[in-house]
């Protein structure tokens, strides 16, 4: 039977270009993104499954100088205790490693996961607690492919304390920090992950993460 | 200056139509896979971003039958469960929507998060130490996306014991299963997503969920 709901190959090599060339960016030129496109990326980000149907996200806009700044100190208070976590060369290349691009970028966004929307009783999250972070997570993928084809770089700082964004956001308690995410222009998009390219961690071929049936089953 | 980055506007139409028709499918047509698709849904997959580069993903592909008995065994009291938390006219109408394809889709796939790769201390999860499962759930958005475009259908079944799911598919303690998907052709992907049609909860307007610089800011 013919599989009439495959798109076009050249809609299919747009889905994978969009997948295979998306990086996380943190090098940006400021020049302001267009309201069009910031509404066309939260659209899609708004698109992306969520456990029966909660849509547990919020898309918090965040140009404010003040409170860039604040978010950059958390982060810097942050990144010094991670970076001592790390010994040797390995301390020295992570404090060489540009990390964020929260003040220069054109905006930054901070998606959230509101737990108690819609109540305790979530169709889908009886039996897995962790469900509606995760489809705030996907909001965040959505996003960041969406920007991708804009042409838009987007960088995810998670080197700060969730208490921190807590705070400085004003979250209320019942709502998580998901992504915080820096937006802009960039001058380029690396051709392979930074970390790949500076060695930092080794790619892991394909073949090496599938099994069949059971973990461990490398034969099908 | 011009952003030499975008795609032209029909990759973008590309990108935001598997985006926008994405569906959870729980119907489906029994025809196998062919290799060289699933192949490029998983390769999909594995270019999410991760967490330091960690890649903590695996992708255990499940054909066998006796294992999709078991696991659909685990999912029916689990969801006999589920439907005992809800009340009234509501359990009736759980109890009336189909929730899973595990049986008569072509394949499943659970996707996992390794959270002992490449040791404990992983650059980006040193302070938000969940980091490490939301790249694996990048990983699940990225293989949704890629199959809507190859006209493949996709369902996330969450309402099974996480315990379950560890011990038939024999995942090491370190291993968390993030998502356990069922994978097939289906006759046709739904214009909205069911939940929205059956007005199991309504759709919340884009404009709703953005606030501006901090929580519950609505003017920018």
């Amino acid at each position: 039977m013919k599989n009439n709901h495959a798109f076009s190959d050249a809609e299919k090599q747009a889905v994978y270009r969009a997948i295979g060339q998306r990086r996380d960016v943190r090098r940006f030129r400021s020049e302001p993104i267009d309201d069009d496109i910031l509404q066309r990326i939260l659209q899609a980000a708004a698109h992306a499954p969520s456990v029966g149907y909660m849509q547990p996200w919020n898309f918090l806009i965040i140009r404010d100088a003040t409170v860039r700044k604040e978010i950059h100190d958390a982060f810097v208070v942050a990144n010094n205790e991670a970076k001592e976590m790390f010994e040797g060369e390995r301390k020295d290349a992570y404090a060489a490693l540009k990390l964020e691009g929260i003040t220069e970028s054109a905006l930054n966004i901070c998606i959230t996961c509101d737990r108690s929307r819609f109540g305790k009783v979530i169709l889908g999250r009886t039996h897995q607690p962790d469900m509606d972070l995760y489809s705030s997570v996907c909001a965040v993928q959505n996003l960041w492919l969406a920007a991708r084809a804009e042409g838009v770089g987007v960088g995810w700082v998670s080197i700060i304390k969730a208490e921190d964004l807590q705070s400085i956001l004003r979250l209320p308690e019942n709502v998580v920090p998901i992504a915080y995410l820096c937006v802009g222009y960039t001058d380029s998009f690396a051709s392979e992950p930074e970390l790949k390219t500076y060695g930092w961690l080794p790619e892991i071929p394909l073949e090496d993460l599938i099994f069949y049936d059971s973990w461990g089953k490398t034969k099908k």
